[in-house]
């Protein structure tokens, strides 16, 4: 009887989020919060309205003085990139640490409108990098007045920002905007000045095509650039589009010009994240990975498949395959961007307003030519969200386009084989700011465990982040 | 005939607000532009509203390749500003500068909603300093791009920023949220400390009543002191509350304890006029005013007017015409806020949102007893904007409180007779970013034109910001 009335209890804590358990699966254990942060930094609104911003945190290698380390989350949701930032769990002990991973507002459970949260214009209007950093901001002054009982200063308990892609952007923005918030920032793989005008839009997939000639066989570019034609060809007829349904396995066959279109560019997102996650080891960030993805894809693409339609959509199969379904348990393929996952959504949402990464390709690379053009972009980006894009000098005037000398304590770094390097920092900016160059690393591998298949250029780029951090935190 | 078109045609281009012309009584020439900018930086919003931003130009001393020396309006028109801020123009020989007065959005005219600007809350959400600021860094940005022909950089076109009081915060942050915008900043008299929990809420009262010690006579503040009971026993009867309207001259006659607590505050907000515009010779800012009015209004009130109720009132009407009618054109005096004036609804607003800077009257001061209560305040609020102020740690969020240790490039100046130094920047903060302190000056009298009555304290403080400019400027 007392046993079943604990039982309850205990179901009811559940319930009521009381309890919070971490799936036996993850690597690294974390306890989740939450904190109510204003919807909007910049205006007062009729009703201050509040919403709830999730962090998970991790305390078990902190000591009382020691720093918070504070993962500034980008656009994803928070587990994963907790999961994915090893590092940081690895030297937390180095340094006493804290580790605090905010998730970035409309991603995850972070949600201002819970499922409402993308039904309107006016309810996704709270998402932009300027509302994350001041959350970012708000949670800093939060945890260190918490942590030393309600003194108005930020000074006593140093804060490192890091973060990788996107999120590095933030580390950096809220080092350079929110200065006595954090005492220095860790930038990885950060394209910073992938603004509109500021790096030239061919390359990204320039950078993409290299990423695969070096990775991959010879006869694997050539192989993905004869594709396109050969799937506008064979897009042509029913018989051909029904070919490559079955032979892709793909959920809905195609049925014409607008379903080969998104074909196509499923295909160039496959190539493009191959190439980002071409890591040593294998991975689970976008979706189960071997090692070295882009080397397992062309593998299978071992021939010249001149004159030979029907082995090139064939052996295309099993090469992505490699991408679609590593672990076997997928039925089928869909290529439509269906939106069942706000993440992507969202992330769509903000490249259609402040982060517009101009992209291009020429015949220079493996990709279909296509040349980058901001009015139809911005009219597309109307018909989808009934948002414009914000002025193309919006960059420059928000986060100051190249003009980093003024600040401190930043270090970027870029994977010379991240197609996000092109539009990365990757010469020092002031005195404290510098970059460091990862030889043929992909993105944001720094940031990532340990693994003892790292090569020297990884350890050398961690081992220098550990000795900037030190130098901020006056111990070396 | 042909005449007579003519002057239809001239008429016409008036209204139109295409001929601009400057009245004749102004000291300073200005020309009167206007930018588009967008209503909210921060967001996407549905359709991408823009307002005109007025901003004031004087081009008369510049030569190619000078810098651009800015003035980051505050919460009046900007041409009352421009006409009040002397020392630009007075240095702008020096250094060949192009003088530019931003005006502040919801102030003058730039309404961002014309009449309707302030007529909902959700009309006024987009008057904010940090909307502001980032008004100022995309003119800013314009202006260098204009000049330069489309280059887009920053760094060819040094650009200084100037402002006083709010004006001066606004400079200062500006410099400190967008350095590669500006390249330093002189901040006059500007509160930046004045935020809950930074500064004591009984230091600006004190100040005051300091001022009034200093320039008037000791007859005086016990004046002051004795006058509060004086009206409140008065307007405990009809006849007390006639004779005051009378001998005031009042608009409207005294009605009840309504009216004596607006009488109170009005009797209050002049004295604190009288001590911020206490300068060496007659200005016309908040009102035209003699020469240090704090002595000309302490010169009325000459005797002990202890038991002498009808004496203290009579002389008191004597040294109130000083603030109220030093011209002699009024007619009577209005004591309440009738908000014609939109500029004091905006500046109530702001106050009411961010700007929340604690003010409490104690025994030591000549002030009525009053607490401070962040609760009756924020209920106020409320009820008049139907807004609630920001939580009381935003200005440490949003402009890091009082760690300026990070920035460069800054002079902030404070009047030691002015009452907002309690809240000033008084001593240096890093190894540029500088604190000058006038003896015995009111609010922002370093930035007016020069006088030959200027002391050397002032003297000392305009020539340590040439030094300044010139340094940031590698002029030195």
């Amino acid at each position: 009887m007392l046993l079943s009335k604990i039982l309850i209890l205990i179901l009811l804590l559940f319930l009521l989020n009381i309890i919070e358990v971490e799936s036996t699966d993850q690597k690294y254990s974390l306890e989740t919060r939450y904190i109510e942060v204003p919807l909007d930094h910049f205006s007062a609104v009729p009703s201050p309205t509040f919403f709830k911003l999730r962090y998970l945190i991790n305390s078990k290698y902190h000591v009382r003085g020691g720093p918070i380390f504070v993962y500034t989350g980008n656009s994803v949701d928070i587990s994963i990139i907790a999961q994915n930032t090893g590092f940081m769990f690895d030297i937390a002990p180095v340094f006493n640490a804290l580790l605090v991973f905010i998730e970035h507002r409309y991603y995850g459970q972070s949600l201002p409108f819970g499922n409402a949260s993308f039904s309107s214009p006016e309810n996704m209007r709270y998402l932009s990098s300027t509302q994350a950093l001041a959350d970012y901001a708000s949670v800093i002054e939060y945890l260190t007045r918490s942590f030393y009982e309600n003194v108005i200063t930020y000074d006593t308990y140093p804060v490192v920002a890091f973060g990788g892609s996107y999120g590095g952007m933030l580390a950096a923005w809220l080092r350079m905007k929110y200065p006595y918030s954090v005492i220095g920032a860790i930038s990885s793989s950060a394209p910073m000045f992938y603004f509109p005008g500021m790096t030239n839009c061919d390359l990204f997939y320039d950078k993409v095509t290299q990423v695969f000639e070096k990775f991959g066989r010879e006869q694997c570019v050539k192989a993905i650039k004869l594709g396109w034609d050969v799937i506008i060809n064979l897009s042509k007829t029913k018989l051909g589009m029904d070919f490559i349904s079955t032979t892709w396995k793909l959920c809905g066959r195609l049925k014409g010009p607008e379903d080969t279109e998104t074909l196509l560019n499923w295909l160039s997102k496959i190539y493009v994240n191959i190439a980002l996650a071409n890591y040593h080891y294998p991975t689970d960030l976008y979706t189960p990975l071997p090692a070295y993805p882009v080397k397992v894809f062309c593998d299978k693409l071992t021939t010249s498949y001149f004159n030979d339609t029907k082995g090139l959509i064939e052996h295309f199969s099993h090469a992505l395959e490699i991408y679609t379904n590593y672990t076997g348990k997928r039925v089928c393929n869909n290529i439509n961007s269906t939106y069942d996952d706000y993440t992507e959504f969202a992330y769509d949402y903000q490249q259609c307003t402040e982060l517009i990464m101009p992209k291009c390709s020429t015949d220079a690379d493996m990709f279909m030519t296509k040349p980058w053009d901001y009015e139809k972009y911005s009219m597309d980006c109307y018909k989808k969200f009934g948002v414009r894009t914000l002025p193309p000098d919006w960059g420059l005037i928000a986060y100051g386009g190249k003009n980093l000398k003024y600040y401190s304590n930043i270090v970027f770094s870029n994977g010379m084989m991240d197609p996000y390097s092109c539009g990365g920092v990757t010469g020092n900016m002031s005195a404290t700011v510098w970059a460091f160059n990862i030889s043929d690393a992909p993105h944001q591998v720094d940031l990532r465990n340990s693994d003892v298949a790292d090569n020297n250029y990884i350890l050398g780029a961690r081992s220098f982040y550990i000795q900037a951090i030190k130098q901020w935190l006056n111990m070396a």
